[in-house]
């Protein structure tokens, strides 16, 4: 019996079957910015800044396929084109820094075949003119025509560590031009619902606050910031 | 009695009296480009070039609002918003190197409903999308949706460091796609004059080089070239 | 008598006569990307990916008038202007790291009047604007308004190292939104059948991986995989 | 109940009951260096190179006690300290980039007396030569005396990402001048035996090479080189 | 008249007659380190920690000699060398990003022979084996070997922006293994029973922390952690 | 035939003939620091100073191996072995920027036994411990114990680029605390006795500075100062 951590970033396996968030909770989490989801889930689940999308539109919302790759070795991600469904995304860490262009216009034609919304990769990318004519949606560490080989195993539905942010094969991936956020499988939903509610009252305090109401008051900050020894001089 | 460098990044203070730069200084300058206006001033003034606009058209000049924030903490901005005159722009420094997401579409909307022109902050931004489709101008070092906090005082209207570039209160900041510069509030006419001097001497310029004419002859290069020892082989 | 690398680097001297690739070897390699002609060229010859286009068109293909930048220092930039002949592209190294602004609209305007299509630089660049309504296609590690100075001699079509790669005056220098690719003189035609020859078997591929068919089998990779010990889980 | 990821990075809670690997385990891996045992792991579980000791002989290996810090704020280090025990180290993660001071010589006064051997944090620390005086090992991402604030709530004794290492309360931390490797609890005497037999091995082959024997044939390298196409020229 | 700000960062000026602060004050100073003198200061005042000693022992503090550099160009620290009397320091700024070696061992012996106490500069130092052997404390963002050239004016005794701190002449600077930190000449005295009050503090509280107290209960952290939120989870 | 430039990088070579500089001219250059021989080269042939020795004392002088390494992959250091003769020092390359740990106390030993001096890497190096103890220099751009595979070609003896600076196999290689400087290999002598030059006069400014005589007086520098308009304010 293998323990949840037993298989962390183990090399050489594919795990086939993986436990999906709830499409339902993915659609609700799609009708929102990577903002308010790292918001609702308590400010976590963020991936570095680095990870930048390669068109400002890019934008996705699925269920992670997660890679391992080994720096300048792109083969993981053809072994994980084939455990892609429809609405997943893939998400590929890689065991050291690499800003190789792991992933390019021949892979994303392979992954659009199989409903695959995006990528998010902490490594580069190339042929980003196609990609962006495609519409295919990356996000990444950098640009670079860097051809990758395909000599030593990673592994395809592991745990992985990407960019900062731990993912489990499943997991909800946000990404648009703010970063990218993970919502845990389980949470998805609760995390949509979040979401949702601290997006209603943002729009009311939005209005309040075009109207020439300060956050001072609407925020009632006056008197922890006097508290706090703030002092106004004329 | 305090000296001007008394309070010099001192904390938990908010000027709320300012001497900005005449108006019609400021409208002059806004007229020229940023590496324009930094050569008027001696080749002086600019930030640090990680601080890159959110979206490419992005352009503002005005008359600084000056915050000093503290890593991952976004309070003081709030504190700025009441500072905000019609013309004015807010520069934000930072007690140290913080990516966090300080500003977004609320604080944007708060802050254009008091008049300002723009933000330039030695740390990260979000809700990027919300804010160009407003138009509104952001300068900033990172994009990042990561959360901020408000727990510890800063100031406003302070001179502050601001990625590199000291900026007092009511000077002149002006940002477009080359960077940032910055223009003591007492020198902005005479700068914004000789900006225009400069300009009207690089269009004649611009037309002899267009036409053919070598800079090396132009500036009259070659004996100089001669003296410091280049040169040709064929 | 001087051996090939006795000039190399060597400061203060302009090269009249250079030997630029065929015309024709350009043109055809001015149909292909850099990735491909990277690959075409046995995954060698790029430049570091800090090189970036200043806009995302931004795209040329031509041969190399090379320059030797001393750091803030732009006055080879002009020694290199009367050097250019139609088709040619300016690659300006630096002798230490600068982020300077050393190349503007009066520059390019000057080298687009002696038909120059395009400029790489391992330092900065300025009139960013300008630069982009011109339509000249620039390729830099950074944007940045800082003025340069015409004080110390560095070198024209002299070998170079520009961001980790070599060129030779007379290379072929292609950039688009993946990077920069050099590609010797003497093996530009050879290059580009290599890159014709990759691109027509690239469209077969594409179209098999569109149609669903798997990089897996396509590429007949099961085989060394499971050879490498891969582990499929159910 | 609370599956493992449930609680993975979550804020506002200590686990005072945590499950540390077996302490003959930790014996026999504290004979090996990081480089060894990150081998003897199946090349996984280092953190990444920006994590640098305080001084060139610093070196630890005990168990980890987790720590998820927010940027400038050094609340949960004292927090933490209670839940030390002799033989445990400190792994303090952070919830956004930040070099700021953390950790001192009064920190590290009280983690003494609890019995720590070490710290590693991806942030910045100070009191420098008060640790190395000391003797107390610290491996952080940068020297900075910058102060930190007590105001937000992260976590301990939660599972943490630190310099890209995931990290479980428990886990085995190794660290010296090679750098960080976390060995999961439950592999931490199969790690120690794999990383004895692979430095019974390495003696051998040193001797070997130490003689003159080249790695080409020790490792029987040459015909692989051959079918690879390698070409000698002479 | 020129104002306070009127002659930041002018260019071409050599200002003669500086305020040094008090030596007393200064040699208070120098018994405490860089952290103590930074929280003394209430958290202000410390260079980016890009600035690392070029030896671990390197330490100084004395009274500011400001100079801003060209890069590339070390010509104004001939300059500063004749305004150094015995107790200062220089502190060199630099109006663009440059690792050129700036400073070697020739200028040290002047600086040495003027009575000159350590430097600080936002570039690169080389002959630093020297340096070491002089026991000449250097602070520098880089090693380099790169020459400098002597072209352009910049300036001696104006304020200066070095490494995001502002310094005027005649500051006092400390610096040690934890960073450098700019203490305002006026503020001296001050600032320095402040570090001794500090430090007479620590003692205490090092010696209640070594015999096993907590900080929890020492800072008394139990109750606003609870009120915060913190959980304990067995 | 092939040309100087046509096998420049190429891979899946081996050059077993390559002409060495003379080794009394290497003898010669090896009396000097990093800094005056790059000054004798004419400020010329400096690698980047992210190139750093793993400690203080590391310094070598010696005829270069060269390598060009794949990213992660450190198949070729072990062809390289072969090819060293003593005397020489090994340069090593990589197509890609890299941090693994290409080398490491088993290389060294192998290395050592067939007479080479150090080594200078763009990548990773670890064991840096016994490397340390064994006395066997290494400058490199990172220490990291991550592990390398041996699957992909590169090359040996062909020409190089290394931290941006072209390297020769047979070149001059020198290295200390300064930084990494290549000679090329016909101009050995030359730059010996340039370096010898400068070193003799540089005795007796050295003398003179430490007398109390300024630069601007030894250097004459007080008129050209004067005429770029150097301005001194009482």
């Amino acid at each position: 019996m293998t323990t949840p951590q037993a298989h962390f970033q183990a090399l050489g396996v594919v795990h086939r079957t993986i436990h999906r968030a709830d499409p339902a909770a993915v659609e609700l989490l799609s009708r929102h910015g990577v903002s308010t989801v790292h918001e609702a889930l308590g400010r976590l689940g963020l991936m570095h800044p680095r990870i930048r999308p390669i068109y400002p539109q890019a934008r996705f919302c699925g269920t992670a396929i997660t890679v391992l790759l080994q720096p300048g070795d792109n083969w993981m991600l053809h072994v994980a084109a084939e455990q892609i469904q429809p609405g997943d995304v893939v998400v590929a860490a890689c065991t050291a820094d690499s800003t190789d262009g792991f992933f390019g216009d021949l892979l994303a034609t392979s992954f659009v075949s199989r409903g695959c919304r995006g990528l998010v990769i902490d490594g580069g990318v190339r042929d980003v003119r196609d990609l962006t004519e495609m519409g295919f949606p990356v996000f990444s560490r950098a640009i670079h025509a860097k051809g990758t080989i395909k000599a030593t195993l990673g592994s395809v539905n592991v745990p992985v560590v990407c960019a900062g942010a731990l993912v489990h094969p499943g997991d909800v991936v946000l990404a648009d031009i703010d970063g990218v956020v993970v919502v845990p499988a389980h949470l998805a939903l609760q995390v949509a619902e979040a979401a949702q509610a601290r997006e209603d009252n943002e729009h009311a305090k939005r209005q309040k606050l075009a109207s020439g109401t300060l956050g001072l008051d609407m925020y009632a900050m006056r008197e922890p910031l006097a508290k706090a020894g703030l002092r106004y001089i004329d």
